[in-house]
């Protein structure tokens, strides 16, 4: 069994952590400089684990393996939210880059190669999965074009060139050349956490629906038109918000989730009746007939604004992805792996988060595997998780991977 | 009688608008490059117009008259609201720069001077009423130290610094030298337009009274943290901002308005629970004890929604200015001139927008004049006046004058 290094997991782990640091956490936006600094040390790392590095043209960061004859790909994204936790994206890739290191080590893993993924924008600053996707052949050449910055609208393509990645050819997947994908990461949920479990194998990457609502009223001066004469987008906004707010309890299943994450106003001036408001609504749920049921919800709810006035009220399809099952072996070899090491303190669970193994799943079998999160606390900067935790999940996801390199076939 | 060139003013008024041009409006925000320009073009039209002219410290634009005897004191601001109209502000700038031009070229008003002001920052991209404040001595320079821009936090001594103003003296007014303080502006309501009348007597300029309500929940991820679990600004804000609306029309006056018109969500993704929401609430009206039921409603409401829960909900108060009744012989003078040139077609109204006026009138006598404003459109770039209002308007406005310089004492 290839054996990890913890210290060198954690140590690796704080110093990819120093790229953006905020507080305790990360500031690290995709092809933000520190990102792309951080790439740079990642393949650098990978060269010196012995694998082949390269940085593609989307970001993606991939360590080849040349000689082995049956490999496992293991990555997660590398980039974080903005103001977010260190180990989130950023413990999956380390996971991966440990691995590499171990199975190289042991002489009993000759055959077994390890190859290694930072994806690019899994945490859609810029779009949804753009790292994977394109390794994937699932992101078109039209969608970079037309992609932008969620926070200042800057083309993707001219992210791209700052970051020094417009003219490097875009990575794709050969999937003859793997067993399958692999991806470790913090659970980011409280499951874990409250009952006091240490591994959690990943059953199913929920579907996240995510939509548009503009309103559109008429922008004017806050003190000379009267209410009666008004049409206050922002007003508007609000109450659609409230209503949807009201109504989804009544339709949510025990794990179904929904967030109003963002808000724009127009102007946005304190003395501005304002003339357009837009709104992001997200759902997330394992069931994807609940899903339907939620999007029909939100079109009542979008039209009967709409006709109630006086504002007008649209709504435009963001991304919507499928609930995604992980590969049935692969549960199990993660489960044996953990009871071996962490024996009765493990669960199956879904994920509520989506991931870059929901997207690699189309093209080869797939695997998830979580550590707790302490209090559950994600996508911010005082995420975190016991170093015990984090050095026990690194030896289960090692000897998991060997498992499945061994039995899957 | 002075007697103004409408042509020259309204040429005048077209070059100012080419200073940050959008579509029909101007987006000229206080202190940006296109601000600065416009206010070096001003200093350089009031020399041409035999004024001493002086850029102050806050951005002020001041032509003196140092020789006549009796003086009026006539501006209003030069920069725009974002994206906003090309009369709002400039008309009553160039009004004050075409009165003392006629009054210049017209002998028997030898005695008369006429000095002109175009103030900064009315619109309060970093203050309020910075400029209007600062000539009548109530900017403290501590507040100069603390005051940030609206948008993107830029500290005001930085943005004086890099418009050229930082090392020049700010500009104080001396009383004894003024028979009063007038002003011109649109009305920026649609009073005079329905009504088809083309000339408004400002009798008092309402009370504009603003909070800034911040929602203290918890960041968290949008996927993993189950709805029971959360504390989420955004939701709060959204219910609370319904609330109010649902609450003030039935302690409103018959003119009573109140606005949210600014609005901010952190982090503001999709995929991220918000943990802090802030919003500006705003309401005008003419009588202040209407203005104190306003608040006392509103802080019930912030309780209210703070002892609910789960995020904590504070109030501060930004700033509440007092409703400031015109000087009744001003009112009296200008009235008396509409009558010359409209007969019938003028009338008495308050201002529910704030004005510099309201500011010169704790210091000196004050008076305003309206102009109709097309279907009441203001704060937006498709603002407009008809152009023969904006020629009746200059003419009664330098008739005005003349007959305030000759009888207030």
């Amino acid at each position: 069994m290839p054996t990890i290094d913890g210290q060198r997991v954690v140590a690796d782990l704080k110093r990819l952590a120093e790229f953006g640091r905020y507080k305790t956490g990360v500031h690290r936006p995709t092809y933000s400089p520190v990102d792309v600094e951080s790439r740079h040390w990642l393949a650098e790392k990978l060269g010196e684990a012995g694998l082949d590095p390269v940085i593609d043209g989307i970001g993606n960061v991939i360590g080849r393996n040349p000689s082995a004859q049956r490999r496992l790909l293991i990555g997660s994204h590398s980039e974080t939210q903005p103001y977010g936790g260190w180990l989130d994206g950023s413990l999956g890739v380390i996971y991966g880059l440990e691995l590499a290191r171990a199975f190289a080590e042991d002489p009993g893993c000759a055959e077994f190669g390890i190859e290694v993924a930072a994806w690019a924008d899994e945490e859609g600053h810029y779009g949804n999965y753009l790292g994977s996707r394109s390794f994937t052949d699932a992101l078109p050449e039209d969608e970079i074009d037309q992609t932008r910055g969620r926070d200042d609208g800057t083309p993707l393509r001219e992210a791209l060139e700052r970051a020094g990645l417009a003219a490097r050819p875009r990575e794709r997947v050969d999937p003859k050349r793997y067993v399958g994908y692999l991806e470790a990461h913090i659970e980011q949920g409280d499951t874990l956490d409250t009952s006091g479990l240490r591994i959690g194998i990943v059953e199913t990457i929920v579907g996240i629906w995510n939509y548009r609502i503009s309103l559109i009223g008429e922008q004017n001066h806050a003190g000379t038109t009267r209410m009666v004469r008004r049409k206050d987008a922002g007003v508007a906004m609000v109450r659609l918000a409230t209503r949807i707010h009201d109504c989804f309890p009544e339709i949510a299943g025990l794990r179904t989730v929904w967030t109003i994450g963002r808000i724009l106003l127009e102007p946005n001036a304190p003395s501005v009746v304002p003339g357009h408001a837009e709104m992001q609504v997200q759902f997330r749920d394992a069931d994807i007939d609940r899903l339907a049921v939620f999007e029909k919800s939100l079109h009542e709810l979008v039209s009967e604004a709409d006709r109630a006035g006086p504002c007008a009220c649209e709504i435009e399809t963001i991304a919507r992805t499928e609930p995604r099952p992980m590969d049935p072996r692969f549960q199990d070899q993660i489960e044996a792996a953990a009871e071996r090491h962490a024996p009765h303190m493990h669960m199956r669970l879904p994920s509520a988060a989506g991931h870059d193994a929901a997207v690699l799943s189309y093209r080869m079998p797939a695997g998830m595997m979580f550590i707790p999160s302490l209090r559950g606390i994600s996508h911010h900067w005082s995420e975190d998780s016991k170093e015990e935790d984090i050095v026990l999940g690194a030896q289960v996801f090692a000897d998991a991977a060997e498992r499945i390199l061994r039995s899957v076939r």
